[in-house]
C-alpha cells in the first residue's frame, strides 16, 4: 500500500533482506520489505545488488521481467536497469530515456552468510554493521542458516529472544535449564544502541544439546549464555556448558555461537532469519542439518505460534502501551524495545 | 483488534457463551465473546467459569496453556493463575508476585443446558436472568440442544425470530401455515426489558410438526406461538396446535417451548444457540436427534444464507439508519432494535 | 459496503453490465457494478431489465428470491416485485402496500452483444451510446465475445489498450510487430467525451494473425490500428495489413473490429468484456473459437497478471499522483485519464 504516514521502522539501520543462499545467480528474486517490494539480484560476478521492484513507468514489479547482463528489462514495455537503477534503454520513440526513469536502489552487503539491506535516506554506515565473523569462519559443516516467514510483528521475537527466561517452559527437555535459569535475573548492560544480558547457572545433567560432548554426560555443568541485541532487530546469542575449570566463553565451552534476526515485512508479518555456528564435531554434515531443523522447528511451533496469538490478540504493535505486567526477566527486552522506540523517534525528528 | 470506541453492546446483561456440552471437564475453551477473548473452563467440582483469554504479562491467549488443580498456567513464562483470575505463582527472579498479575474474570452462571456470562462493569445481576426452567424440566430426550456459528451481525438474528411472517415464505412445507400466519398482524406487548408477539389462527391440516400427534391429521387445528424477547438477545418462542377445546397453550396443546439466543462474537460475526422441549413422544431419543437435527439444518441453509447476505449487502449494523420499508409484522422487531437501542444508549450515558 | 463518499466513477454514462449471452431465459443473474449489487433478467418477451439486487424490505438480494411472470418475490417475507420495481404483492397484514416499498431500476438497453446500464442520476442519453454496429452486423461465426473478472483497477485496463506500444513486450510471436510499433508515437486526435490513436507502419512478415490471408505470407505488408477510447471506458480498436495498392481500413485490409470495455465493479475489481469482428474467412467457427480463446487466454496470462500486479504495487487507484515516469506512447492513455476525471469532476460539480 502507499502509505503516506511515516514509517513505524528505524530506517538508517541495517536489515536482512536474505540468506545469502536464497539468491542464486540468474534470478530475479522479489521480497518486502519494510512495506516496500525490493527486488534483488546478483551480477554476473557474484555480487548481489537491491533495488526498489517498481518499474517507474507505470509500476509493474520488475522481478516479472527478465535479467540479462546485470540489467532487468521490465516486461510491460521494455524500458531496462542497470543495476545503478539508471534507465539504459527505451525502445519506445525516437528512444530518448527521460530524466526521471530511475529506480531507486538500495546498498546491499553481504556478509556473515546474509545480505543486508540499507532502506534509509542516510548514507548507509557500514560501520554500524557489527562483526558476526564467527558465523563464516570455520567449517562449513559447522554451521546451518534457516529463514521463516511469521505473522507477526517482529518486536515480538526480539522480545521473545531477548527473554530467555521462557525456555524451561515453552520448550521441551532438550534446552531445558532444569529450573535454573528462571529464577536468576541476568545481568543486563547497555550501550547507545545496544542491550546484552548475561545468565550463569548449574545444573544436572548439563543442557541436553551439549552434555554428550562433555566428561560426564550425567554430572552437573557450569553454563553460561549471553545476548546482545543491536538494533533494530538482531541478536547475537552464545551459550555454553563446562565441566571442571576454564572460562564461561566458547573457548573453553562446549557451546555455540547463534544469530537471530528479523526484518519486518510489514506491520503484521516478518521475515525470521536464523544462523547458528557450535564448536564440537564441527565436520559433521548429518548432525548440521539435523541441528538446524530441530531449531526451525523449535521456533516455528513452540515460539511460533505463541507469537502470532499474541500478535492478533494485541490488536496493536505497541506493546508498553497496553500496560503489560512486567517480570524482572523483562528487564533486557523492555530496555530494548525503549531504546528502539527512542532512536527511531531520534531519526524522524532528524 | 484491540479498539477505544465504546463497544455497540449492552454490556450489563447475560449472554450464552456456551453450550453446557460445548465445555467438557480438562478442557481450556476459548471463545471470542463481544469483541473479547474469553476462556472457559470447569473446576474439579464442575463448575465453570470465565476469564479473560490473555496474561497480563505478554499477552499470550492462556487457553494455549495447561489446566491443572483448578489453575491455569500461561504456556509462555509460565505464570500461574486460579479461577478469580488471582496469580499464584511467578517462577521468575524470587518468585514475587506484582500486583497487577491479575486476569479479569467474568460471572458464569450455568442454567438451563447454558453458560450465561455477564461482560459488563456493572456487578452481575442474577435477578436479570429469565426462568427457562421448562428446557431443563422433564425427560432429556425431550429436549434438544445446538450451536451455531454465523457470519451476520446478532440483530439480524434477533429480526428473524420476532417476526415470524416469514415462515411460510423462506421455509418449506413442514412449518407453514397455510399462508394462515402473514396476513394476522401479531398482539403485541412490551416490558422495560422485553418485547412479546402472539399470533393466534387455525389452519388445514395443522403444522406437519404437530399433526401426527393430533386426533385427525388431516383436520383443522387451531394454533398459535409467543415469542419473548429480553435483553439483550434472547428469544423465547412457544408455539402449540389443538383439536376440540382447550387453551391455547403448552398445557393443553402439541407442542414445544424454545430458546433462540445469539450472542455478538464481532460485529460481524454471531454464535447462535438454539434449544427445544417438545411435550409429546418426549422419551423418545431417535426422534429427538432428528428434529434437533432439522431444525439446526433450517436455520442454516433457510435463514442462514439470507442473513448473511444481508449482512454483506447491508454493510452496516444499523438497520433503521438504512431507511427500509416497515411492514405490518415488524412491529416486535422493531420495537426490540428500539428497545435495545435505549437501553445501551442509557448504559453508556450511565 | 455502504460508503457516504461520492462515488469515484463517471456515473451518468453507459457500461456494459454483462454479455448478451450471460443472461439467459428464466434467470435471476446478479452483478455488481459501481459497488452497487445489480439483478439482471429477462422479460418473457426477452428484454433485459436491470433493479437494484436488494429488497427495500430487510435487503435482501433479491436474486436469491423467484422470477415468475417478469416479476421477481424476494425470497424472505416475499414482496414481489415488477420490472419496473413496483412493489405488487404483500402477503402481510391486510396486503397494503406501502408507498416506499419500491426497488430502483436502472435503465438497459441490449446492443452490439451487450447489455449497457446506466447507473447515473441523470436521464439516460440513448445518444451517449457510440455506434458498434459491425460487431452485430454479419455472419455469426465472424465474431467472438468473452468475459474476464480481473483483480485491478478498472483505469489500469484502459492504459493497457490505449497504450499498444506494450504488444512487442508483454505479447508472443503472434502479434509482434517486430519492434516497427514502439518506435512510432501514434497520431492523437480528441473530443469532449473521445481520445483516438492511430498508428501506421510496414512490416516484414505481416502479423501472423493476418499474413496467412495475404498474398504473400512472407512478404512485407503495410499495417495500421486505430483505437477510440470513449468515456468512461470503452475503446473500439480496429486493425489491419494489406499487400499492395489500397486504403488502410478494414474495407480493404485483412483485418478485424473490436471492443474492449471495462465496468468497475469495486474500487479493486473490474468486469471486463472483449468482442472481436473478422473479415475473411467470417463462416469458419471453429478458427472462430480458436481466435476469442487465444486472445481470452492472451489478455488474462499475459497482461492481466501484470495489471494486478501493477494494481497491488501502486496502492492506489490515482496514477498520475504517483508521479510517473511519462513515455511518448503515453500520450493517449494520459489524455484518456485526464479527460475522464475532468468529466467526473464536472459531474459532481453539477
Ligand atoms: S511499466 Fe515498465 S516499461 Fe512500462
Ligand atoms: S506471557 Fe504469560 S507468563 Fe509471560
Ligand atoms: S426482506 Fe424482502 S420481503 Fe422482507
Amino acid at each position: 500500500m502507499n502509505t503516506k504516514k511515516p514509517s513505524p521502522y528505524l530506517m538508517n539501520a541495517w536489515y536482512v533482506a536474505a540468506l545469502s543462499t536464497e539468491v542464486p545467480a540468474d534470478t530475479l528474486f522479489p521480497r518486502k520489505l519494510l512495506d516496500t517490494s525490493v527486488l534483488i539480484y546478483r551480477k554476473q560476478d557474484g555480487t548481489a545488488v537491491a533495488m526498489q521492484d517498481r518499474c517507474p513507468h507505470r509500476f509493474v514489479p520488475l522481478h516479472m521481467g527478465k535479467l540479462k547482463d546485470d540489467q532487468v528489462t521490465c516486461p510491460y514495455h521494455a524500458l531496462r536497469f542497470d543495476c545503478e537503477g539508471k534507465c539504459t534503454h527505451n525502445p519506445h520513440g525516437n528512444g530518448h530515456i527521460p530524466a526521471a526513469a530511475k529506480v531507486r536502489t538500495f546498498p546491499l552487503v553481504e556478509k556473515y552468510g546474509f545480505l543486508w539491506i540499507w532502506m534509509g535516506d542516510q548514507p548507509a554506515d557500514l560501520s554500524a554493521l557489527a562483526d558476526y565473523s564467527p558465523l563464516s569462519d570455520g567449517h562449513p559443516n559447522g554451521v546451518g542458516y534457516t529463514y521463516m516467514p511469521r505473522d507477526c510483528y517482529y518486536e515480538l521475537i526480539t522480545d521473545n529472544v531477548m527473554d530467555l527466561s521462557h525456555v524451561d517452559h515453552l520448550h521441551g527437555e532438550i534446552i531445558t535449564t532444569r529450573g535454573q535459569l528462571s529464577p536468576r535475573p541476568p545481568k543486563v548492560t547497555d550501550t547507545a544502541n545496544s542491550v546484552t544480558a548475561r545468565w550463569e547457572w548449574s545444573q544436572t545433567p548439563a543442557l541436553l544439546i551439549f552434555n554428550s560432548f562433555l566428561p560426564d554426560p550425567q554430572a552437573e555443568a557450569r553454563h553460561w549464555v549471553e545476548i546482545t541485541w543491536r538494533a533494530p532487530a538482531t541478536v547475537q546469542l552464545s551459550i555454553g556448558a563446562i565441566q571442571g575449570p576454564g572460562n564461561l566463553d566458547l573457548k573453553d565451552c562446549v557451546g555455540q555461537y547463534d544469530l537471530h534476526t528479523s526484518t519486518p515485512e510489514t506491520e503484521g508479518s516478518t521475515h525470521y532469519f536464523f544462523a547458528t555456528r557450535r564448536n564440537h564435531i564441527v565436520e559433521d554434515a548429518e548432525y548440521n542439518a539435523a541441528k538446524i531443523k530441530g531449531m526451525h522447528d523449535a521456533f516455528v511451533e513452540e515460539d511460533g505460534i505463541v507469537l502470532d496469538a499474541v500478535h492478533v490478540e494485541m490488536g496493536t504493535t505497541d506493546l508498553l502501551g497496553l500496560d503489560p505486567v512486567l517480570l524482572p526477566s523483562d528487564v533486557a527486552p523492555v530496555k530494548v524495545r525503549r531504546l528502539l522506540k527512542k532512536l527511531r523517534e531520534k531519526e524522524i525528528s532528524a
